[in-house]
């Protein structure tokens, strides 16, 4: 059997999200997210994010958690501005303009919207004959696994309240931007600096879920029919409640996205003295190598993952993905496997 | 503490099925509901409804899975026809219109809609002045507890046939209609009049999760796209997967929807002695006592209902829900209770 | 050939509207309503409303300004009330639905929406599972020809004030309700105690074309942006201001209104010197007699005319309309054979 | 006082449209487009294109026609592929998105969408996590005024077929397109190559409106709905009927036209003469030649034109269009202008 390198949401949760479940199971709770125990993750994930005021959300999924908070921001003519390979833009099946709202890619460098891009696009929407831009989406980590770092987040922050833009960010895997060692900021300070973002669940140790905060007041008003209206509430809302409690009461949240973050750099150190190249380099849980089709072949004998990109010289990109459940014997294998490539 | 009657959605999940979440939990598998689990689950359904040529989708949620089903069946000047008391027309706030359709309400007796009430709607919506009637939604059992007969739903079909449109279930409580006292029909009998309907897991021993099944092979084309584009399609898909496999492999989900129901005559027969008078009769999970102020504040020291309107001359109209988890000796003590409330 | 008594938009455009479409063919102006025609138009209008701070924009249409000026004031989740026989309601094909919106309809009497109409959907619309009433949506005149009046107008006031709710009257047929004998507000009278409302045109002498007051300055924000977002914005957006300014230059658009009524007054005193039965008495330009299948057909013979409705006992209720362009002459002939009817 | 330059849709009508409104002004017709005028105009458009199954409908202007056509056409998860200036993707604010459909952009050239571009498109857009292309939206002429030949719109047709998508033609300035000295295709070749365009009539000589013509008969349904569902449906709808008769009765449409395209010569050959550069190459009558910042300023003196964009380097793309009203003399003085510019 192949060892598993596809995702980093192929199992269940983690142990100690499934134990808080199966413990509680039998308990009878009010629904839709008003229990105590999605009271009290709320509570505690404000106080993680160092905003008391925010307002959180324990939102299903990531593409609804994105539309659901998105079309909330804008009026009917607002866009959304994002880099193109921004999930929203091109892994949603059209979800947010389902909901009604243009989607403008700009300028970015690694998969990171540039403080120029999001200049030019709002120099380039000024009256009433294009959309009018409102919201700057931006991942972190990327979709292509880079880490904006804090001076980055602080300029894009600088040209958004220049253009009167929200900033939001998709932090679907968030945890493995936070850990990784090229990261420069904390929960805190990005969450400072920002209007509102996800802290994704699904891909960190979670059967589902992802924490919405709106770190921004305004944009708290009727928030939850914002959610119901969107198909987004969850009769038994305590089950994101319980799972969030589970990640972030000891700070585990943290400690599963390291782990993969670790696993990853194993496989980097093997692919580094394999002299193998980087379609993209990243510190973070995604490993972009880019090998020859025979290569790719021998691989997938051995290692389940997914092909990203097949290069113009006939070489392919493929992508590696570690998680909380991968074992480091499997990473070790990995790399060794990609020590040995060439 | 209080007994609890509140809903059918207060617990987590059956035994059952949480057990096989935490057995298959470290597995591998792939995402978005494409893992052999969830086709199984796919499957075994289409057999136990005995329609093999049927598309089964595994939904997170049945606002969602309506949402996502309905819009798919129309163009956009297309509309629903439904009781006034429909779940899409009163409790998904606006969703559906959220994807741009309207929804008409017709005649309805007991919370279901009759064939006269289609037969006018089609007849008023005839020219492009006004939108065009496509599909009938009615639930099973309604959103009052009441239950259509195989006759009814019969001519529901011929009515449909007779205007072209298509018939649509909502089965949120789907295993108590079919299990209960009252019901003359199988769910084979049912899927067989029907174009499309849903089996709610969320009220019937599931964490989550609607089976969407797609009877009427004209609309099977794409769904998977409509699901992405609605928000609606889970990383985790095999969740779902897992979970109705437990419900359905040894007929479990008739079982559990059988308990609920014996739980609520035990109830109901306690009402009958004690001589309280039915907001609404009905034979399934949901119970509808009229009780006067006193009467209300009393139960509600030891039992967690909901109160269900306030009547013109004062008294309440209260609704008790059992379900999968209702222990019988709470039944029973709430029957007691009816039986000597007056 | 029939007299013509089937509509009010069955003609081109008042003469001294054409004149000025004519006179002014070969002028250049600039697009999209930013000539200098369209802004003397809307400072009129402005004028003759008593609001200098409103916004007047001129739309295209009726249906095309409800669905943009309503969906400009709501959020998602948001709806609108009015009465079952509200245009938006019955005869637009789910436009406004199409924007995303639920409509709601409430109580009313004669067409006209209730106080007590208004405040029964605020009570039932509170939590997040339902939508949130936001607009309250009513027709000077209504649908069925009846007046508001300034008492009726004032206390809609006070409920939208009390429940939080905007009031935006449909005045497609405004000129109508404002001339008509049983009216006993003006145009300024009215427009101090609503948030928003149409001036119609395309009924009243223009090619096409109403004017939307903003009355309320918190809806003005980026409203070209949504006339263009809504397909609204018309290239030689001119034409609307010529038309308008030719209007109301010389209040003819008031003159051309009361024409049509004196010409249904006269009508109308046919009908009770024959005593020929109402389906609803009015005093504005639309007259609705009942009459039987017999003198239905020998009517039609002689005048155009809509069938409004076929009555359980078989008998018709029918619709003459009259306009700026109904000859006196004509006029005459039809309450003469209504007056010969019986 | 300035010559015109700034855009074709300066004025009101030709004087022959004109006239034929002010000579049927007081008939009476029914209403909504069906009326004896415009099912004479969609029979005699039917026959110019060489099309006698195609539906026509007239629709009120570009953005209207262009978002109710598309929107009818694409199922929820549904895009529009198209060039990155295509007009509904820069300069109608949203409005297609507003109806839920993502714009894709591809590969052009010149401001022709090329065949590589759809199918590279095509390519990357395979499942359910992306969008499905369904329609490649190409304007004729494009808007940046070059024009498609007959082979490359051959080649679109053929790419459509292989990848099952629809072509659309945006001909809002068709007629500059058909009558240019460079095109190589009649209406009746280009409409026998598409499943669906517009016929421009606010550019060339209408108050407003544009004729859809479905070619495809797949698309007819309903059609009647998608327009007033669409706010796009207009009371007076023989106002376009008789605009279009007037234009198309005598081919008086192309006369129009080539007249536009002649003054845009008039011009072109001044800038020859003076060694003028141009942005964007044309043969229809939209120019685009490139001046320096002082030329600009001159120029505004004595022409009414727009900028397009500031080059780089500091100097301007500019802008003059010509049309149906631009007299010889004007033409002339604006050639010799150019002539003499460096």
């Amino acid at each position: 059997m192949q060892l598993f390198f596809r995702n980093d949401y192929g199992e269940g949760a983690h142990p100690i999200v499934m134990e808080r479940l199966v413990k509680t199971n039998m308990e009878h709770t009010c629904g839709y997210g008003l229990d105590e125990y999605s009271l009290c993750a709320q509570k505690l994930i404000r106080e993680k994010c160092g905003q008391m005021q925010a307002a959180v959300h324990l939102m299903i999924g990531g593409t609804s958690a994105n539309v659901i908070a998105l079309s909330a921001f804008m009026r009917p003519y607002e866009a959304v501005v994002c880099a193109p390979t921004g999930h929203i833009n091109t892994h949603e099946t059209g979800a947010l303009e389902g909901m009604g709202h243009k989607i403008l890619t700009c300028a970015s460098v690694e998969g990171k919207v540039t403080v120029e891009g999001v200049r030019e696009v709002c120099k380039n929407h000024q009256d009433e004959h294009v959309v009018k831009p409102r919201v700057v989406y931006i991942s972190q980590p990327t979709e292509i696994g880079t880490v904006y770092s804090l001076t980055e987040l602080r300029a894009l922050r600088e040209v958004c309240d220049a253009c009167g833009l929200l900033l939001y960010v998709d932090g679907a895997r968030l945890g493995s931007a936070l850990t990784c060692r090229e990261c420069d900021m904390t929960l805190k300070e990005m969450a400072a600096l920002v209007d509102a973002f996800t802290i994704g669940g699904t891909k960190n140790g979670l059967l589902f879920g992802e924490a919405l905060v709106l770190v921004n007041q305004t944009l708290h008003e009727d928030f939850r029919w914002m959610i119901k209206h969107g198909g987004g509430m969850l009769a038994k809302g305590r089950l994101c409640g319980l799972m969030f409690l589970a990640a972030f009461e000891n700070d585990d949240y943290f400690s599963w996205a390291r782990h993969a973050n670790q696993m990853a750099d194993i496989i980097r150190a093997g692919m580094e003295r394999g002299g193998v190249a980087y379609f993209q380099k990243t510190t973070t849980n995604q490993i972009f190598p880019i090998v020859t089709e025979e290569q790719e072949r021998a691989l997938a004998e051995r290692f389940a993952f997914e092909r990203w990109e097949i290069l113009p010289d006939g070489r392919r990109a493929i992508r590696f993905v570690t998680s909380w459940a991968t074992a480091k014997e499997d990473a070790q294998q990995l790399s060794d496997a990609m020590e040995a490539l060439c």
